[in-house]
This record gives C-alpha cells, sequence and structure tokens, in this order.
C-alpha cells in the first residue's frame, strides 16, 4: 500500500491498547480521553496531509528499498532535495497543527541510526543495518506511525549511569538467545502512546564498560512492560473539562502531549535490535540525529509556529486598528525576520548537507548549520511571543469565556465591548484565545528546549568550528608570523 | 479601627453579592466559587501582612488626616519615605502572594486623585478635594479593600469617544441633582470583584466636548447596574477541576483575576464623584498615577515575582545537580541582575520624588524613572522567564500531575525517575509546578502590560526628556556656535 | 586576455589621474599617497587572488559572451552555483584583505543593471541591453576594475530632487545627440578613484517627471569633470602619519577608503549610457542590486571580517590564558554562532535564487534571505565587536605604540609588562593594533550603513512577505471562517 | 587656601617634569606635546568648574579635617548626600569634558583606603588611618591632583605573583627603615602623568605568603624610578598631525589618555605608605574600591558620556530632516531609557549607602546597586553607539577633512553636497565629526573595561545576593516544607 490513510491509522491504533495513565488515572481509551485524542488527531492529519496533491513533494517520496512512493517520515534522505523536502515537511504539518507531527522524532532517528548501522557494520562486521532496512520496509509497507525516543530521566547529571540508580538511562538488563530486556524510561516522548512504533535511541555519549546503555531498538505500541504516564498541566485540564474543543486556543491538536514513557523489563527480539554494546558509535548516532532534528525542529518546525502567531498577531493588529502604527509594522517585519533567519538557517543546512558516511547514500545536513537554527530559534521564539504579547495586548490573558458571549445575560455586554471598529466580539474572541494558546502557554520553555537547549548547541558548534584557519587568517593580515 | 484584619474583610465581603460571571454562568457566592476565592484568599492575606510586626514599616503609615496608624494601601504619600515604602510594599506582597495585591491599583489611584483634586480646586474654585478626603477618612477608618479601574474596553483605537460608540469610554450619561449617572466598562480589572470599593478613574487625556469622559469617581461592590464578566483561561479550567489546591502551581493565589467591569445606567451620589467635566484635568491625573503606578508595579511588584523565580529556578538547579555549572551560575545572576535594575529604577523614582503639586503635601515620584522601572521589567521579565525556562528544564512543560505520585500503579515509576541525586520526585515535581505557574502561563503579556505596555513608557519618557540641554552640550564641546 | 594581473591594474592605475582631494590638498598621485595607496594595494590584491589555483572556483567564472575564463567581478550570475560563487568570493576577499573588495558594488550593479535593461528592452524596445553588453565584453576583456556608485547626497530627505537644490541628485542636465551632461554628486563611493571605472546606478524610485534622474550609466576613471573629495579620519591621519605600514592595524588595506565623487557637468557618451528617462524601470533597478549586495556584502563580506575578529580574539584569550575560561569560550562560540548565521542567510538566499526576469538567462538571490543576511549582520557585527572587546580587554585601546618596543630606553619595560606566558610582548602589542583596527574604529557605523541600513532591510521584509497566507493559516487552526 | 585653580595647577604641574614616552620618544614637556596636553586641559577644566557658583554643590564639599569648603575629589563621603553629589560631578564633568575627570579614581580611591585604614587599624592597632588623614589634609589644603593607580600587569592571569615574573603586580621589593622600594607597573593609567599625585591601591585579593603585595601608598609625580609610557592610537596620531584642535572629533580634550606607569625600585616613605603587608584586608580594599567605582564609573560618567552622543544624535537627525520618522523618536528615546536606567542605579547605589565599617564615619554605596549600574552600562553604551551611528548615518565615517571645506578648489562642491534643509555643510561636518569621536573610535571597549569588564560586576553580584532567602520564598508559596 505504500501511502496510508488517516482511517487504517485509526484503525490500528485503536487495537493497541497502550498503558495510559494521566491525573492520576489510568486511560481507558485514547481515541476518547479528550487530551490523548488531541495527538491522534494530529497523526491522523499527517496521513491527510500526505494524499493532498499539493503537498506531494514535501509529503511524499520515492523509497530507495522499493521504489514505491511512501510517506516522507519513513523515508531515508538520498539528496539535497530530499533534505530540502524534509525541513519542508516539518514548515508545512507545524503550519497545519499547530502542535507536534508526531513522527518527526522517529523519522530523523531512523536516519541517523540507518547511518550509523551501516557504519557499524561496515567497521566491524556486525549485521545492524540489513536488520534496520528489513524493519524499515515493513514500516514502509504499512506506513506506520513511529515515534522516536531518546531522553533519558538522567537522575543526577553529574553522575554517569553505572555510578547511580542503573535504571536512570535505558539500558539492557538481561541478553537472551531471541532478544534483549530492556529497563528505563524516557521522558518528554512526544506522541509515543499514539505511535504504532517507537524507535528507541541513545541520548549518551556512552564509553567503555557502558556497554549495556550503546542501545536502539524498536517496539510496538502495546507491548508488554510498556507504561506511558501523560504529562499534565493547566491546558490539559482545560481540554478535560470543555465539552467543545472549538473553545480551546487550538481546539483539535492542542499545545504537545508527551509522557514518561517506562520501560519495566521489556522483551525485544533481535529483530528490533540496532545497537547493542558498540559503545563507540552510541556518540556518532546522538550527533547525526542532533544535526538533523536541529535542522527540522529548530529552522522548520517552530518557523511554521512563527507562522501563525505572525498571522494571529497580524489580525489583531488589524481587528483593533493599529496595523499600520509604525512600531506594529516595525515589530511584525521583525517577528517575520527572525522566523527568516532561522527558516535559511535550515535550508542552507539542507543545501551544504552530504553524503555521510561516505558511501552510505545516505544524506546529512552541514554540522553546523542546523545547530546554528535551533539556536536562532531558541532566543526567537521567546522574542516572537513578546511581541505577539506587545500587539494582541492584555486581553490575551483578561478575555472570558466564550460562552459568556452565548450565555444572554452577558451576551450583549461581551458583544458591545468586545467589538472593536474591524472585528466582531466573537472574531476577537476566537483570534485573542488562538494567541493565548501561543503566547501564555508552554511553547516557550517547550520551543527551547525541543532538539536540545541551546547549550547543546553552542557545545557543538564549538567542536565543529575550525577554529585555527581563522586564527591563521588573523596574523596574516596583522603580519604576524608563525 | 483603621488596622483592619482579614477576618473584617471576609465578614464584609460576603455581603456585597456582586454579579459574577464566570464561563458562561452567573457565580453564587465568590468565596466558594474556586477561582473568585484565590482572589478573596489574596486579598485576606494582604490584611494579615498589615498586622505582622516585622513588616509594620512597609504595610502600615500614619494617617495626615487622623495621626492614627493606618493600612499603606489607603495612604496618600506625604514624604519621599512614604514613596520607598510604598514601592517596598508592592515588593513584599509579591514575595508573599505571587499575585496582585489587588488594592495596589486604588492606593496609586488615590494618590493621584488627591493631587489632582487639590490643583482642580486651587485652579477652578471646585470642593473635589474635601470631598475626596471626606471619603478617604471613611476607607481608612474601615481599613476598607479599594480597587482601582482604569482602563476603557477603547473600541476603534483610531477614534475618540463620540466617533463611535459611546459607551467604549466610561462616561457620564445623565447629571442629576443627586448625582450622576455613569455608562461603559472597564476592562482588566484586578481583584474588582472581591474588593470593598472600586475608584474609577480615566484612561484618556480628554479634550473639550469630551466633557463628560472627564470623569472620577468611587463605588462600592454590589452597587445596583455593575456586572463583572471574570476572565477565564487554562489556569481558571485547572483550578475549577482541581479538588485540592494543592496541586496548583501558586497553590492558594494563583496567576491573577481581573474581570470586565460593566457599569449599566450606574448611580453615583455626589459625594463619591471627584473629577466631572474638568477635561483639562483628566491628562494630569493619568499621568500622575502612571508615574507612581509604574515605580510601584514595574520596579518592585515585578520585581517580587523575578525573586520567586529566581529561587525557583535555583532549588531546581540544585535538585537536578547543574547550580555549579558556569553557564547556570551566570544565568541566575543575569537573572538578578536583571531584577536589580529595576528594583533600582523604582527606589531612585522614590528618592528622586517631590511634593506635586508645591503646596499639596501629596509626593510624586520623579518623571522619567518610575518610567523607566516599567519599561525596563517589561523586557527583563521576558529574560527572566526565558532563563528560568532553560535552568529549569524541558520537564516544567512535560512534568505529569502530582496524583501520578499518589496512585498505587505509577507511584514507583515516578518515585524512581523523577528523583535526583538531590531532591525527591515530590520535590521536584512541586517545584517544576511552581516553575510552570510562572514561565508557561499568562505572566508574560500579563507583566508586559501592566501599567501600560511599553510604547506608553517611552511616549512618556520621550516627552520628559530636556533634549535642549543635551543638544546644547554637545555642541558646546563639539564646539559649534549657537 | 580575460584574466588580468595586478601589475596591469597598476599600469592602467597610474595612467588615470584622476582628481582627488584629501585633508584640504590635491592628491598629487594616488599610488604614492598612504591613504590612497591602500585601496591601490588592496584592487591589485583581487586580481591576485583571481589567479591563484586554490581560488579559481570562486573568484573566476566562465563568460556567457565568449565562453572565456573571466574574473567572477565582471560576470553575470547564470544559475545558482554562480550566485552561491558570488557569495563566496565576498567571503573570501574579506578574509583576505580585512577591507573592501571594492569591484564588489560595481559587479552587483552590472548584474542589476543588465536584468532592468534586458526587461526595459523587451517592454518598451530600446537596446540598451546589447549596449550594456558590448561595454561588458570590453570591461571582461581588459578585466577593468569597475567601482559602482549608487548613494546620492539627498539633501533634504524628506523632499523629493524637484523640491530642492536639483543636484542633491545625479541626473541628466543636458541631452545631446552624441551622449549627455551629467551634474550631481555620489557619496560614500568606496574605491572609485582607484578603479577603472565607475558603473552609476540610481538611488531613487524615481516617478513620472523625474525623468531625468532614471539614469544608469558608465565613466572612466579620469573623465572630464569628475573630482574626489576623500574622507578622513584619525585612521587616515595614523596611515599619513607613520613611515612604515607595518606599525597599522591592518597595515597594507586598512579599513575602507571612500570619497564623494562630484560629477561636474560630465559628458557621457550614449554607448555608456544604460538608463535615462524610464522612470517605471529605476526602482526594479534598485531593488535587484539590493537583494543581490545584501547577499554579498551583509551575509558573506562581513562574514569574512567577523573570521578575522574572532580569529584575532582567540588569539589574544590565548596569549592571556583565559581560553578555557567557560564565559570566554561561550562568548567566541556566539560570535560564531552569529557569523553562522548570516552566512546561512546567504547561502540560502542564493541557494534560493531564480532566473529573474523570465527568459533573461540572469540569476538573482532570493528577495527576502539576503535582506534577513544583512538585517542580522548590522546587530551581529556590533555584538561581535562587543565581546571582542570584552575578551581583547581594555589593552586593545590603551597600547602603546610599537615603536616603544624597538626605543632602547622603555624596550625592556614593555617586553617585561606587556608578555604574558605564552606571548611575547610583540605578538601581543601586534594581535592588540589589529583588533584596535576592528573594534575602536570605523567599522561599527560602516558595516551598519553599507548596503543599507535596517530601516531599508525591514522595509523590502514587509513589502515582501506574504502577510494573507499567515493571516489564513491561524485563522483557519483557530476555526474562525473567511 | 583649599579650592585651587587652574592657573595653580598648571603653574605645579610644569614643575612636575615626568618620565613620559609617546610613540618612541621621549616628551619634553607635556604641556606642549599635543595629545598629553588634551589631559591637562581636562585636569585644568575641572578646577574650573570647582569654582562656578552654580556647580558648587556638586563640586565642592566640606572636609572633615578642617570644616573648609574643599573640592569633592578629595572629600571623604560622610552621607548619603555625599554619595548623592559624588555621582553628580562624575556625571557633570563627563558631560562638560567628554573625556575624564583624570581625578575620579584617586577620589574614590581616598574613600577606600579610608574604611579600609580604619578598619586595620581597629583591628589590628596600626597607624594608617592617621597617616592617611595627615596627607589627606595637605592634599585638601593645596587641592592637588590625585591619579589613582589600581590596575597590575598581571602576566600569566591563570598564576599567582609568586608563581611567575613577581614584578607583574606591584609589590614592595625592599623594606627600610624610612620606608619602602617598590616596583611593578600599573597599566590603563588615566592621566596619572598629569597629575600631582598618584594613590596605588592593590587589585589583587592577597592571602597568605603574598604579604608584599598588599600594599598601598601615594607617590608625587616627578619621583624617582617612575616611567610613564604613554597610550597611541589613530586618535593620537590625529592630534599630532592636526595643527589646530578645532579640527578634532573632541577638540581640546580629546578621548581618554592613559599610559604604562613602571614603577622602577622607587623609594615611597612610610609618611606615604597605607597598607603594608596586611593580606586579609586588601580584599576589602578593592570591593570597597569597586563598590563605589562602579556607582560613579558605571552609572554617572559614561551617562554623561551618553547625553553627549544624545544630544549629538538629536542634532543630526534634525539636519537631515528625519526627526519626526517614528522609528528615529523610538530610537532616540531608547537612548534616553538606557542612560536613565543607569542613572537610577547609581542614584538608588547613593540613597541606599550607608556607613562602612560602622563607625568610621565614612559612607560606602549599596554593594550591588553600583554593580548593577556598570553592568547596565556595559551594554548600554555599544547599543547607544550603535543607535547613534544608525541615525547620524554612514557620513560618521565616510566624511572629508574641514579643510575641503576652506579650500578653494573644493570649498563649493562641499556647501552644496554636505548642506541639508536645515545645516549648512560646516555645522554638519562638526557634528559628524563629534560623533565619529565617540562612535567610530575607543569608547567602546574602553567603557566596557573602565571601572572592571561585566564578569566582574556578576561575579560580585552573585557574590552579594542572598539567594537563601529567595529559595525561601519560593518554597514557602509553593507549599514545600523546610
Amino acid at each position: 500500500m505504500a501511502l496510508g490513510t488517516a482511517q487504517q491509522y485509526l484503525d490500528r491504533v485503536k487495537n493497541h491498547r497502550p498503558t495510559v495513565y494521566l491525573r492520576g488515572k489510568k486511560v481507558e481509551d485514547i481515541l476518547l480521553n479528550p487530551v490523548t485524542k488531541s495527538a491522534v488527531d494530529a497523526m491522523a492529519k499527517v496521513y491527510d496531509l500526505s494524499l493532498e496533491d499539493s503537498y506531494r513533494t514535501v509529503m511524499t517520496a520515492t523509497s530507495h528499498l522499493t521504489g514505491e512512493s511512501i510517506n516522507r517520515n519513513v523515508h531515508i534522505n538520498r539528496s539535497v532535495d530530499d533534505l530540502y523536502n524534509r525541513q519542508e515537511m516539518a514548515l508545512l504539518t507545524s503550519q497545519k497543527l499547530g502542535t507536534c507531527n508526531y513522527r518527526c522524532v522517529g523519522c530523523d532517528g531512523f536516519n541517523a541510526v540507518a547511518a550509523t548501522t551501516w557504519e557499524v557494520d561496515r567497521d566491524t562486521g556486525t549485521k545492524y543495518y540489513p536488520r534496520l532496512m528489513d524493519y524499515l520496509g515493513y514500516v514502509q509497507q504499512e506506513d506506520l506511525a513511529v515515534s522516536g525516543a531518546m531522553t533519558d530521566t538522567k537522575g543526577d547529571r553529574s553522575k554517569r549511569p553505572l555510578q547511580q540508580d542503573p535504571d536512570c538511562y535505558v539500558h539492557v538488563s538481561e541478553r537472551r538467545k531471541d532478544g534483549i530486556i530492556v529497563r528505563g524510561a524516557k521522558q518528554h516522548q512526544s506522541g509515543a502512546y499514539v505511535a504504532d512504533e517507537t524507535l528507541v535511541i541513545p541520548l549518551l555519549s556512552t564509553t567503555k564498560s557502558e556497554e549495556d546503555y550503546a542501545l536502539s531498538f524498536a517496539v510496538s505500541n502495546g507491548t508488554k512492560g510498556i507504561t506511558y504516564i501523560a504529562q499534565y498541566n493547566p491546558y490539559s485540564a482545560e481540554r478535560e473539562l470543555e465539552e467543545d474543543t472549538h473553545y480551546l486556543g487550538n481546539p483539535i491538536f492542542g499545545q504537545r502531549e508527551t509522557s514518561l514513557m517506562v520501560f519495566d523489563d521489556v522483551f525485544v527480539p533481535w529483530e528490533r535490535v540496532f545497537l547493542c554494546g558498540e559503545v563507540d558509535y552510541a556518540r556518532r548516532l546522538v550527533y547525526r540525529f542532533a544535526r538533523l532534528h536541529r535542522m527540522s525542529c529548530g529552522g522548520a518546525c517552530k518557523v511554521g509556529f512563527a507562522d501563525l502567531i505572525i498571522g494571529a498577531t497580524c489580525l489583531l493588529a488589524e481587528y483593533t486598528g493599529i496595523e499600520k502604527a509604525s512600531h506594529v509594522m516595525e515589530k511584525l517585519t521583525q517577528m517575520v525576520a527572525m522566523r527568516d533567519i532561522s527558516s535559511a538557517c535550515a535550508v542552507a543546512a539542507a543545501y551544504k548537507g552530504r553524503e555521510e558516511p561516505i558511501g552510505s547514500g545516505i544524506w546529512t545536513p552541514d554540522e553546523v548549520l542546523g545547530n546554528a537554527a535551533k539556536y536562532n530559534t531558541a532566543g526567537a521564539f521567546w522574542e516572537i511571543m513578546k511581541w505577539a504579547g506587545d500587539i494582541g495586548g492584555g486581553a490575551i490573558t483578561t478575555i472570558c469565556h466564550e460562552k459568556d458571549l452565548e450565555n444572554p445575560e452577558t451576551k450583549a455586554y461581551i458583544e458591545k465591548y468586545m467589538k472593536t471598529g474591524n472585528a466582531t466580539a466573537a472574531e476577537r474572541l476566537r483570534m485573542l484565545k488562538f494567541l493565548q494558546n501561543w503566547t501564555a502557554g508552554l511553547h516557550g520553555p517547550s520551543t527551547w528546549h525541543g532538539a536540545g537547549s541551546i547549550v547543546s548547541q553552542l557545545i557543538t558548534i564549538f567542536n565543529d568550528t575550525d577554529w585555527e584557519s581563522k586564527k591563521q587568517m588573523a596574523k596574516e593580515l596583522a603580519g604576524l608570523k608563525g
């Protein structure tokens, strides 16, 4: 089939029956609980987008395994064009969902694992790469939704895994003939409980004696021993409480649903294990993933969010009649400029991408520019929130509920006092609620930490910069020998 | 009595029976509804603080009417020390409440109205000032909680009141022998429905023909014709849903509760009218209020919030063991520096304050420095949120509900995976929830617009700067004549 | 010949005999005056670079007129690769010169005039394009150094040319059978007096009645009626005073030499006129030039300068032994990140370039990204200067002259007190002097205004942004119809 | 006499005959050399200001030794008012000189040494304080110009004095009956060679075994063994070359003249030694000095410079007719706001000052706020330079010499092309040259490092912040015990 539909996804997901806890209770059906359902709906929407003609170039690709048209979310990048379209996909889904494409981490994860398994096999004679390709072929054929899991819980950050509770990092607790037993937990797992599969990759650059932690594998949703403990925040409460999603800021898709994904002695057959003990390669896997994900997450996904914020801010400026005020025009343009700069970094990262490792046929973005994209975005996103809040006005946080517009006792007051020259009260309340979702919620800290906080980008940029050549240039021009 | 107690306040408030709507329904009892109750509790806490010995200098003052010890919230500033302690009060209540001292706007409003009525009387022979003093004497005697109301709904911002729906700005619709009839609505009214009284002041610098809008008066809570339509947001939903406040980010006092306060032909007796038609004086009243309020709100109140954020960020850094990382130390110190700079502006504004108008005995802060305080705070607060989010980590937004720690099915997982070397899971979840309240909620846009967004501070600074003297200095030193 | 040599250039330039004034006196020989000579040397160096094998791809191109290998400075961009290499050339020459490639504006000017003359001819039947190609063929054949002249003197910026002294903008004062007479002056002309030719383009988006100002033409250096009045500043004085350039901050090439280029009734034959009266096309010429030049100047040239600053800062950190201090590493990395982000914008602008106008065979960069490059650079450059000053230390401005190290009376003191653990006094003084050139001189305001100050980039970004699509996205997701 | 005159100062200075080297040569007469003369003139101007009636409160004080009216530059602060006027003096002299009040460091140094000697005597029974008062009495009586010397040359910053060339820090090399022999050098010494005396204080927080480095003393200018090696930069060259100072950016007073002050076995009699071996007190002396000097230098002196820049920028905006453009008004106002904020920090630091040590009668500013002033200024100054450069325009760096306006061959061109609607060419050139002095010269890095770069302010703020109380506030409100 290759290109799946939302309905096929929904049919599958209702059979997974994952063990999910939310606010102290087990979620009986993730398709019914309003919080978990928002992630299901987002996932379904990505399937819908993949089937629209106008998005074909962006949302689909040609499988290098079969030559068939497949969903780009399960594609291995084979060219600069693939890298470019990879970041275009992130931009598009963000513009359409206002939340995660929950297949995004899995997509970049597949690429990082593919490049690294190819290399491990080449260097050490293992057979991980064909095993991964078998699995990928299956995933592509069924067009499965695969989430990616990276961030361990870490415990005491100043200690290595073996110096503390060993479960603070996901690891092999037992090796069997038919597979391995896995323990630990991954946190911040976007959309894991609504995916068909999860691809697990390491967070840590492992060293000798940490063989159990140099680990990559895949599991199906519903696998025994996996428990998801869902995030909970005021936005969750509002979604639980509200009988109709249309009152919400991002009505259908919400902000972003993550969970703590616990592996309590989970059995993984060897067919789904893609790294196990090769400590020297975990770091490379991590770096490759970061390079891709900082391009797609920092330079494209968040740029799509920025477009939504800018659009809403622009509308509210028009509603209140301040859109021609010079400081408003300047701020709106600065918001666009920041968004464009991040986008440029992602585009340049894609265009300066190359085959890596040479001979693998797998393409990765430029070392530094993906990091530059994310680094720029981290600061820019807070700036964009700030100016959106400035222009949108204090009403972003002080608006009443839209039900007060329906209540006959207050309807006339709201209509009278929330209308402006260019908008009805209903329009204005709606757009204020939309911007509340963006500027008075989780997006600030979430955007900062998604794909790694700025310290990790600075470290990468430091490591990947050719300082010597810069020093040499300065010496040469200053007339200093040596 | 002069210094009231929380109990006396609670006894009064339960008799006010204001007409409050929230999420499409009438609130039957504001002491029972969890959202409105948070504002009642905050108000009560301010009464408590006023009676603590250690806060006496800050929280109380000597009435110039009676010589009695009174609550500083209903005091007219008579000296530099009063101004200094006024901003110290704002700092203290913010540190203790993490939300509005809901008497703050009323306090600054009394001062602005006092100075302006004194001036109007002097210039035009009216008798507003003694009338205001009568009212103030009553308020001081009973230690009433008085909120202040300023921001009109404005409608089309490019039009004056008489060019559009005249009710977009609060105004006199009828003058009677015994008083006036008032129409319009004030928005963003912090704590109005839990106050005993509301002091209304104009937003607009009125000009000729806008006599009906040059208006200041006071009303009691529960007055016929007043309707409050409360703000509603995800934090409201969470508070409504949660059976026990201890699960919330700021458990008792919440973020900040405002409402749209509608005046639907409200009768105000002349004894409570303090400006009515003197169009030339509205602007001065507005400016005096801004000068005070930008000092107390921008340079002190938000500095108290910053202290809470910094404290929590510091704790989380210690919990995860990163508090000695140099970038963490540097960011924490920058947060403190920003906070100190805003505080310095408020302190300097107080110390450079002076009697104004001369002869009135009323002291107001320096023209520019209060504005500088708020201007600095507006940007600094977003920066502080940003660094708190950086150090606090992604878990600020991805944490589960604390009930998952109580649920026997998930308790062990949370305990194991949320603990760190230096904190239990319970401690860490609590502090993350606290910081969620600050960095992933309403405080960004709210802080920006409270006391006016930066454009209004820049306009004031532009107007109050002596440009000529600076040009002259430059010419003199450059050797340019003239 | 096609690829010229430095010697050929020098042979030509000594025959031009331009009328140049500097510090109140006529410059007798621009090859001897130390100030003007620095520009000659820079020009010569660009010829040298073009002949180095390792820079062939960047510095040369294939002429679309003859198929010969030519200097990229006189090439019309025919592809994305040309655009990419165009910005690489700007990066390289900046790294090697630390000042202007004085042929840069002419290069972008040729491209903008080519695209616009092609369009004018197509639309109106004129014959400008073949005329330009004849001239370009000659320029390519001789590998002439062509500067570009754009910025009029403007007089009162709030008035159009015909509302004030008409000479405030360069214009046709008389049309003759054999050519035109030109009056006016262009300011900030980088390297004009050391070029072989100057290509003049309009600054203004002309409208009806301003036919005399819709003007583009070329003149040879030494043409009658042209006077250059050179810039003068402390760096000029130092260069004049110093007997040996090796004591200077950028010894051979200096900061950047510009002049006011006055056209006092200069005759230009029709063969050198490329626009004359077509008021509707001046704006397009201006915009095309800006698009190219903001990419090459903002996103590449200044990035090369940044590399030099970063290299020098890095060396000084090592000299004083602070290079491992975490705040130093962080600042250095932030400097690199800012430089990388600007570079990414230029690279993305090139890669997203396209043929424009369609059918012309001429390629121009993306509308917005070149502007984003310059916009980012403007702020980043001051930041980079700031951190370089921070790390380089106060000695950047307080160092003594290197002659004090030669004077036997002070030599021992300087050697003793300016040495550090890792550098001799001589090395340290040299590198401090180099960084003085960058952080305590003209580069701040120069970089800001080169290729237009940020207001012009914001205006372009505002105009080129598709606001409607962003508003539509927001409405769609918020659930707002229409 | 107590209040000295400029003439008295000039009479003294011509007799000092210091050994000064500049650009490889000995300066025969510091009153004649144009570079050193600029510092003499600045010093003289401060004497003039002290005698003007309108500046009496700011520039003079009442000696606590004699009760006489004395110059504030040699006064010990005895009250909050003294601290306030101390920072007012720094503001005033900067506005009038556009360069150092070269007595400023000496002034703050006297205060720091006074407080510390009082404390040492109290704690250890030494007699430094009365000795210092004797010396101060003499200085006050003669109204001597006293510079202060702090910054050692440091060598390898990662090593203590005794781990490297011991002369990298000024120290006692020999103790004699009648006095001590001193070796080492102080760098960045503003105005030392034009002062009457220099007060030397330590840079280092000394510890046990570093007794020789815990050292404070005073020397007269002209003392045997002292050599000054003057700074040299393009601005020095311009001043040397120019026959008439009126062509310069800051005609009479220049940017700031410093030197390396070498002590080559200088004898200091015990009467002039104020700390010698008390290692535990050097740190306190350093901190007290920093507290004072960051207030006066960061929050006042540089604010005066900012006033000059703002004034000049404002004039240039008017000259070119852009002063009503909204972005220009906004930028100018932001420049003022930054300046006001730094000033507020200094004012608050003064007002929150207190007697320290208790009982000494000596007043010092608040611990943190002086540091906050300097920290804010460091960044703000670069911002102010940036916006001045933006508004002033590219002509700041491309203007010709004013002699071209005198040369009959170019006069008409300059008059025609540099005039605007609101200014003659002469006015505009003058003001551009003035702003060149500020935005294209030494002030960026100089301002950053004067009174210590931001790292030192952050360290002080970190040390002086009460972190525990902030953590406690957060815990209390979050409902976390303990």
